[in-house]
């Protein structure tokens, strides 16, 4: 089965009026996707931020569980911090999974605001079939990516939806259930 | 097709130690889960606190959203938020479903570390199927409800599950996979 791996995109993202932003890292996305990403045996979690300070951020609170109190406080989600790595571009990402994995990902653009794209049954078969690639979900803070970055994407994927036209989920939520429908039991 | 509600269980409550306790209410629990039940169309979101203070606190969030600064800030999140209702018990939330339904709702417990319980796809059906009485799904804050809460329900449902047996998904990535496996699209 195909590793599968999630970068999570602070910049280019919009803002709530479509203007082109950075976004803060939070702790709680950290924590959330972390979870996820190791209840579904996600290969890892690229947190992708252009600004070295922002970087620092989230490395002081990896440390602080896996080293500090934290590590004392719950094992469980310092297992699952290990799958985070902290990278500055999302070429970061795609080189680190084809260092590890020996094959260059297929990178996977996602949006609420998708016309069409793969659906998830597709993305799922191809994800166990023997010697598929390695897959990287994009998933955008703030109001979703940039369009612009759906060109360094090989695949885009169908939007999540419920029963009406209303889609406007948190980053941590979409994570969740994107997971769950290609790795869920 | 019977409404699908959801309670946010803050008391009794487990700590990492197994100890009962009360949480505390978080904002982003909040606006996750509204968001995820607004996005799946469920009838409701009840915040569950015996503590008038932290129902008070909530309000007050809600009341941001409602009337404050956020009325304007972003108008998806206000219509959201308009699921939510803060309830000291959970017989309130019951009544209040039996209230605006006609039908007392079907109580569904969960928990992590369910040994077995109905599955989704028998609860969905179940649903789906015409004239059934609305669902209730009990959701535990801090490391999940102490096991009493179980004889308050008329279900269990079966635990979410990945590929091995790692099972520490946040409460927010827990209701969000919970809306999409019995009403996604």
């Amino acid at each position: 089965m195909a590793q599968l791996y999630i970068a999570l995109i602070h910049h280019p993202v919009l803002d709530r009026r479509g203007k082109t932003v950075t976004s803060a890292i939070t702790s709680l996305d950290i924590h959330d996707l972390a979870r996820a990403a190791r209840t579904y045996g996600a290969g890892g979690v690229f947190v992708v931020h252009p600004v070295g300070e922002q970087r620092d951020f989230a490395a002081r609170l990896l440390d602080h569980w896996r080293l500090g109190h934290g590590r004392e406080f719950d094992s469980r989600r310092r297992e699952a911090l290990e799958l985070i790595r902290v990278v500055a571009e999302l070429d970061d990402a795609i080189a680190a999974i084809a260092d590890s994995t020996g094959t260059r990902p297929v990178v996977v653009y996602t949006s609420a605001r998708a016309q069409d794209g793969v659906s998830f049954a597709e993305l799922r078969q191809r994800l166990a079939a023997p010697g598929a690639a390695p897959i990287l979900i994009l998933l955008g803070t703030g109001f979703g990516m940039a369009p612009g970055v759906k060109d360094r994407a090989d695949l885009v994927l169908a939007p999540i939806r419920g029963p009406d036209d209303y889609n406007h989920l948190s980053v941590r939520s979409a994570a969740s259930i994107i997971l769950d429908r290609l790795r869920g039991v």
